[in-house]
């Protein structure tokens, strides 16, 4: 799929088919979202993938959002890995372009996801620390909920004119 | 450019050479940044696009990183509008993806840039918010210089095992 497609009509999907998602193709998704940018190289991410039905099946009882993950195949914990950042405090900017380069490749490889919020609440962060088991210093920020779409929702254009100014704010 | 291939060779471009990026490429860029997922689709963003030869020269004085500014001929501030977020602080996280989306249509429509950091630190943010003379509220995140490419830097590739984890760390 060419990427401004991709982009362009990428849509959260949130069903999916009984289908799992085979081993080479959770690689491809791992491989995009570590190819992002980051402050100073530092890559501050580590990826919990989470398969296992009981595993997924319990998340929405401490993630209510994550509801999804109760039908679905995969889903992928992003973590920011805060024990050793000298450059500064940019993990949450560079974990967020990682989950954005995971979703579009997601979508150009014919899956489907959605991007539930878990940082900076509290009782999902605690969540999710304890179900996967987190050492200290491993901030989860978001989980992604994936698989093979049962739906496809139509593209939607986001664009705002009223978003955009030259060289300064009303200009 | 295949959404597979732009994510893996997007790397980050420093050197440009003097054509300056047409206002349809500028708005394809602004459509990809627009079209990231947001939480609870607040689209929280607001950009700056500096095109102004003087506003981008002066951008080093107070953003050193931001120094190839001066060789670049379009800069696109990327702020988080805070004014109006019922839903909760992910404005950080929702932006990142906007940036991500538009470097990486950048590098598919053949231009190269760099996405220079500014918050959380409080003296960059200081200096755009003075230059770009924004409002109370609207904070600029990351800053992105632009253009076309005077280097091509290699593709590097960044996936590591040992950041995968399989249903909870050390599992």
């Amino acid at each position: 799929m060419e990427t401004l497609d991709a982009i362009m009509t990428r849509r959260s999907v949130r069903r999916f088919t009984g289908r799992p998602v085979d081993d080479a193709t959770v690689r491809s998704l791992l491989e995009a979202a570590m190819q992002a940018p980051s402050a100073a190289n530092e890559q501050p991410w580590q990826f919990i993938v989470i398969d296992d039905r009981a595993a997924l099946d319990a998340i929405p009882s401490f993630s209510p959002y994550a509801v999804w993950a109760k039908g679905a195949p995969l889903g992928v914990l992003v973590c920011g890995d805060t024990r050793d950042l000298p450059f500064g405090d940019f993990w949450i900017q560079d974990c967020s372009a990682a989950i954005e380069n995971l979703l579009l490749a997601a979508h150009a490889l014919g899956l489907g996801g959605v991007w539930t919020g878990v940082y900076p609440l509290q009782d999902r962060i605690d969540g999710f620390v304890r179900h996967c088991r987190l050492p200290d210093g491993v901030v989860p920020l978001g989980f992604l909920v994936l698989g093979h779409p049962a739906e496809i929702p139509a593209p939607q254009a986001r664009y705002r004119e009223d978003r955009v100014h030259r060289n300064a704010w009303g200009a």
